[in-house]
This record gives structure tokens, sequence and C-alpha cells, in this order.
């Protein structure tokens, strides 16, 4: 791409969504200005203009044009910085396993996890076993490599890090342990929070806590 | 591809979600085998062993290896056989675009249409209100282009083509005119409709609106 690219990421710190953008441009050392959005606040103009569907960050914004959906930016930065780093892999077959394990998580993952840290009672022990389930079946997908992309950390381990980067937000409120029930997957996370663009470009867990328990004081529950 | 490959299609004749797979394979001219999945009967041994997570149709078994989720199955056909019949476009961003209203149509469009034909009353009607509400929006998306895909048909075309095979149905159901609300959207499907391998790999509208007729009846509702 040109020296002129503008690249604006319309976010809000401590979205798993947004996490998934800011990683994947980091992954690729693309510079990029951020617009924070405030979600405890009404929708800004500018997201309301580049999301008039669904009014919801990330928005990436490319040279003026808007990319909605953190899975769907995620695709077109590999597509359009193809020249380094590449996070799907190149075979068809492994570019569909990796999608549907991204695909996973968003349908029978993030729900779930909701409700441990926004849930109380039943509901959240519900949350919490639907949640513990749905991760057991992706560490069984990890086998014995170090990342879900093999020998390097690619799409499925950026779909899936903002959701290691909330682990001791369940876990707190949750009150259980992740490590006693994926130890390979939380020895994924620690490895993959190692590597310098990982713990450069996303907030710690415990800032993530943080802003959870602010949004939790606003949200009233 | 070579000449050897074994292709078969888990399916059951009139799924929405199996036709995109069907038609994405003639658009390409890929000769392929079906293995009928009876949605009415317990899931075949099958359908369990090549999707273990979600147990849902349709399934592209390729030389063996299984393939989920029917916008990650047209992609991966896409991507296999990119030789003939290009259905994503070629431009990352128009790619984004195309990715996003597909799913835009599994996330705001599918639900509500489920309401129409299977609900009654305020929940049919607030189903009828919200279908139309997203079809109005995807066939904003159409401008002044005779497909999705621009000049030709393309991915975003087969993801939507199996509603609008339900929209006889949806209509019967519904007591509504789905074109007198989106006029230029039933012209685009009685434009697809006309090319020979669509109309030649997918059940007319009537068939579809007869099985959905059948399911109701053994659902019960």
């Amino acid at each position: 791409m040109a020296n002129t690219d503008h690249i604006v990421l319309l976010d809000s710190l401590g979205s798993p969504f947004g996490m998934r953008v800011r990683l994947a441009l980091a992954a690729k050392g693309i510079e990029y200005q951020i617009e924070e959005e405030d979600q405890t606040q009404s929708k800004s103009s500018l997201l309301l203009k580049v999301n008039p569907v669904h009014k919801k960050i990330p928005v990436l914004i490319h040279n003026g044009k808007p990319i909605c959906e953190s899975l769907i930016i995620v695709e077109y930065i590999d597509e359009v910085w193809k020249d380094r780093c590449p996070l799907l892999p190149a075979d068809p077959y492994q570019r569909a396993k990796a999608k549907f394990w991204a695909d996973f998580i968003d349908k029978m993952v993030h729900p779930p996890s909701d409700k441990v840290w926004a849930a109380n009672g039943e509901e959240q022990e519900a949350g919490k076993k639907e949640f513990i389930d749905g991760i057991k079946l992706l560490e069984g997908e990890l086998k014995s490599n170090p990342y879900f992309g093999g020998e390097t950390l690619g799409f499925l381990d950026i779909a899936f890090l903002p959701l290691y980067y909330r682990f001791h937000t369940f876990e707190t409120f949750g009150k259980f342990s992740i490590e006693a029930e994926c130890p390979k997957l939380v020895a994924w996370g620690k490895r993959c929070m190692e590597e310098e663009f990982v713990y450069a470009s996303l907030p710690h867990p415990h800032k993530i806590y943080d802003l959870v328990v602010q949004y939790k004081k606003k949200l009233g529950i």
C-alpha cells in the first residue's frame, strides 16, 4: 500500500472485538490513529455515519472507506497487507478451519462468556459451564502446536486472544479457575502474551478487569 | 483440482443454507454426490461424525475432509476452484463488503424470516416488519446493478438467493406482498432464476413452500 494510507480505527478500549483489529494491525506493523468511542455515552456521529447498519465498534476506516465486523476487518487487513506476516493459512482447507473456529467463538463462546461477568446465580453458572465447554473444544484444536496458526500466531489466535485477556475477569467474577479446566489453553495465552506486538497493543488483563468493573457500575449491574 | 476429486454434500432438500452450497458448486460446474439428511429424523451418524460441533447441514466433504458453515463452504469452493467463475470480488474492500452483507443476512434477516412462516399473531407481525426492514437495506445495496456481484452473479447473490426462493412461502404464510415493498429486489430474484445453473440446481419456490408445509406439520405448528 502507498505511504499515504490513512488508517483510523474507531474503537473502545477493552472491547474484545476491537482488540482483534488492534492485534492484526500490530502483527502487520501498520500505523494507525485511534478514535475512541465512549460506549457509556450516545453513539458518536462518526460511528453512526460509518456503521449505520449495526452502529457498533470496531470500524476500520482505510482511506475514507469503512470496514465493519471484527473478523471481516482482520481478513481485510490480511488481504490488503498480504506481503507481510500472513494471518490466514494459504491452504483453503486450513483457511476454512480457522474461519470455522473463529465463527464458533462468536456464536458459542462469546455469548456465555458475557454471562460469567454480567450475570449472577443460576444464569452465571450456566454461562460458566457453556463457556468452559466451548473453550475445551478450542483447546482440543491446539493439538501439540504452540499456536492455533501452527508454528506462528495467526488468524484464529487473533480471534481468540481478546477472550484470553478476559480470563482474569471471568475467574474473578465467576470464582473459578480456567487453568484447572484448560491448562494447555492458558499456556497458549501466556505464550502469545510474550510476543512483543501482542503485549504492546493490548491493555493488561488487570486493566481490562478494571474497565469491566467500571462498565458494570455504569450499567448498574 | 484433480479429476479424482470426491465431493459429497450432506444436505436436506430445501435448506436455505444447503442451497447456497448447491449454487456455488453449480456456478463452478462441479460434479458432486448428495447425501440427503432427513431433518425430521434423528441426526445421521455421518452428520455427527463430520460436524460434531454444530451437528448441522450443510457439510461439504471434499476428498474426505469436511467443511462446515454455509458461507465458509462457499468461500472454500471459491478458493479451491479459483480458475473458474469467481464468486467473491478480487478487490479486498469489495470482498469485505460482500462478506459484511452476507453476515448481515445471517444475523438480521434469517432469524425474523423464520417468524414469518413459523409464528403467528404479534410475533409473526414483528418478524415481518424486521424481515422487510432487513431486505430493504439489502435492496439498497443493489444500486443500479443487475446483481449484487455487479455485472455477474457472485458471493452475495448466492448468500441471498435461497431466501428469495422462500419469498413465495413468506408471502403465503404472512399474507403480504414482498414485491410491493421491494420491487427491485424481486426483479433481481427473477433475473437470477433465469440463469440456467440457478434454476437447474434449486427446487422451485412452490416446492419449497410444500416442504415448509410438511415441516410445519411434523413440528406440529
